[in-house]
């Protein structure tokens, strides 16, 4: 009888989620959602749908993701379309549209699914969440630090106390850097995409790599002397930099979370400024969990007068990683408070009346219909984790006084009707 | 120099969600959800991607939205990907994956966004979004009752009290309806979609098609006489039925809201009993709203052993053009409680700092970074609707003294820095 049956899976890469999987998407969303609002960003949302074109135009990086990384499918219609692989070129979209009527600086958050085509693996799902806080219209280095201390917000509502650092640059520190390596302009994104890769790369390669951009006549220089060469590349710092730094240590975050880092670079080419990056300090777990930073060209390729932004994009599945090796995914406790199981099939009406008198003063209230047993009703109300029990039957209704079960610690307390609703609100 | 721009227009037929249209989003994804946590009901989520075959399994009427109606692509795997044109079959999949750990009774809640592959029009947009209620696991006509409840307190939660009323049927009365009219078993899915075009349809060509299913050997009843027939078959109702509508007037559903509609079928064939639907009763917009019903056979498309289910979806489309038409859509208000401008670019650190310490008390602050004239960033606040203003200027840095200023009355208020503190805690 079981073939012809479908497969209860979701779709390859994708996830579902099951109330207590749903129950941390909700904390973070809420949890970003809250800081970023204390910060004055307002939210937005799109349609996961975009026309393809709109991550075409973006360069050569991004290409390989529309074409090798994309969900991207023709229509009926016959528009190219594909699933959002990110927020930025939508909130660019959106804010070219209105750019007359938006008022700058303009702060925006959204947390939308974002898709990858590739293959699973641990924290790269095809479907991800991803908040993005974006600030527009704002040339000052307060914007940058502003974003950067969002983030440091963030992680700290998350009660991320340490473990982590932000690690800050100048993008621009590359124009001086690719001069003095005599790299020409039109290598500079491979330059800035190698030291993307300085601290993943052997150095040996990573110098090799770079002879191949460079245009120097000589390029047989010692290997040491070369590495000092570049040591020394990283003294001088952007006015903005410093600036930005400066900032986020006078608005309290501490010296130890946030360092400049000369060779920081973010992998999207569309950066021109100041970029920063999150990194988990844990020895176990060195990687970069989500970093942002400034983009001045991207609503240049919807309007001749482009707007500057500043913003960056955190993902669900990273952050529940990093939360929970350090315990700090909260319990699940359902929205529901209370179950109320009926002793007999009879009594339903009554316990439907009163379920309904405690929900008409905003208790939660899940009621059983009396189909099982009473041990069934109570294992139910223990499989959904809900924290009280209260049983109805023929007593109850002479008395007006119901039992409360603690379900966790077994506690029982008797309550009038009123009593019930104190209690409940008290929680 | 304008050629080569991307346009920022949005897909076709889809939204962009601007702060002012996320907020209705909000509010209906909100509203929604409270009441349905009052109900016991937990929210879930799944991926908008499904395998298409979960669709292609469901019957006649569906295959034609795989075919005709769906965003249906095959991925670079050879997979055949679906954006879910609706959530049931999604949740029915979800329940049968986890049957044994779940818990029944389950209640089940989830706001989703759906696709439908249709020319755009009024209310019927590519990409809606959904709330979906679902009971598993209850045969009780308490749980058919609950699910029409929470239906209703929906309604009330919008501020909707009257202009809707909420038909309800048994679609197992049609079972001795098509016996009584001679309609063999294969016509009955055809029989119950007319009955679902009863009221849409004139009379005469009603039963022009009637007469085509039924196998009775004299089809050449007089038009009139053939008409109190069917009338004459409306007047049984199931006891499933006639106690649903005894436990809604006892959970205080208006009588005049509830009523039973013999001929309420609703289009999905995998609806199996009762049936309901809220119509909007303004002449001028004279439709359904949005409905449910009873199905007992989605999950048997996973197992052999089918769980019972019962529930509703409600647009956010549908509900805003009702909810417009009533002025019952909210004002928008940004969360954003005070804007704090800057009366000179060197100041910007103080009023930097007094932002951090408003937010330290979880006020919400947006700051300005003080690149444009005073005048201007007051405008700016103004374009975001932001309630309150305050300029920091050096008399304010030296007094510690500011003034709030109410951007729609004009009002202004000098408060000491413990004073602001208190003033937006009250709002």
């Amino acid at each position: 009888m079981s073939k012809n049956k479908l497969p209860t899976e979701p779709y390859k890469g994708v996830r579902d989620f099951y109330p207590e999987d749903q129950s941390f998407l909700n904390y973070f969303v809420d949890t970003c959602g809250k800081v970023a609002e204390g910060f004055g960003y307002v939210e937005y949302h799109a349609s996961i749908l975009e026309p393809a074109e709109l991550y075409k135009a973006k360069g050569s990086e991004n290409e390989e993701i529309i074409n090798e990384q994309s969900y991207t499918f023709t229509d009926r219609g016959g528009r190219e379309v594909t699933l959002r692989p990110e927020m930025t070129p939508t909130v660019a979209r959106m804010v070219a549209a209105k750019r007359r009527e938006l008022g700058f600086p303009l702060r925006l958050f959204s947390t939308p699914n974002v898709f990858r085509y590739e293959r699973p693996q641990r924290g790269r799902l095809r479907e991800h969440w991803q908040l993005n806080v974006d600030l527009f219209g704002s040339h000052s280095p307060a914007a940058d630090a502003e974003i950067i201390a969002v983030a440091y917000e963030i992680m700290k509502a998350f009660g991320a106390k340490d473990g982590f650092v932000i690690k800050i640059n100048d993008r621009k520190n590359f124009d001086s850097i690719a001069e003095k390596l005599h790299v020409e302009e039109k290598n500079k994104p491979a330059l800035i995409r190698l030291f993307d890769r300085y601290s993943k790369v052997e150095r040996k390669e990573w110098v090799k790599e770079l002879h191949a951009l460079t245009t120097e006549a000589s390029k047989d220089f010692e290997l040491d002397a070369y590495v000092s060469v570049i040591d020394s590349l990283f003294t001088e710092n952007s006015e903005a930099l410093a600036s930005v730094h400066r900032t986020l240590i006078a608005m309290g975050i501490p010296e130890g979370v946030i360092s400049i880092d000369p060779t920081l670079a973010r992998g999207f080419d569309y950066y021109t400024g100041i970029v920063f990056e999150v990194f988990d300090t844990d020895p176990q777990n060195n990687r970069s969990l989500f970093g942002g930073g400034r983009y001045d060209n991207l609503t240049a390729l919807f309007d001749d007068e482009a707007i500057t932004g500043v913003g960056f994009g955190m993902g669900d599945v990273t952050m529940y990683d990093f939360l929970e090796v350090r315990g700090l995914i909260p319990e699940y406790l359902p929205a529901t408070q209370v179950y109320v199981a009926v002793a007999s099939p009879d009594v339903l009406p009554a316990a439907t009346t009163l379920a309904g008198e405690l929900r008409a003063q905003r208790v939660r209230v899940a009621l059983d219909f009396g189909e099982k047993k009473l041990g069934d009703q109570i294992k139910t109300a223990a499989k959904h984790k809900i924290p009280y029990l209260i049983v109805v039957g023929n007593d109850e209704i002479a008395s007006r006084e119901y039992t409360v079960r603690n379900l966790n610690s077994g506690e029982e307390k008797k309550l009038s009707h009123d009593g019930l609703v104190s209690f409940f609100h008290s929680l």
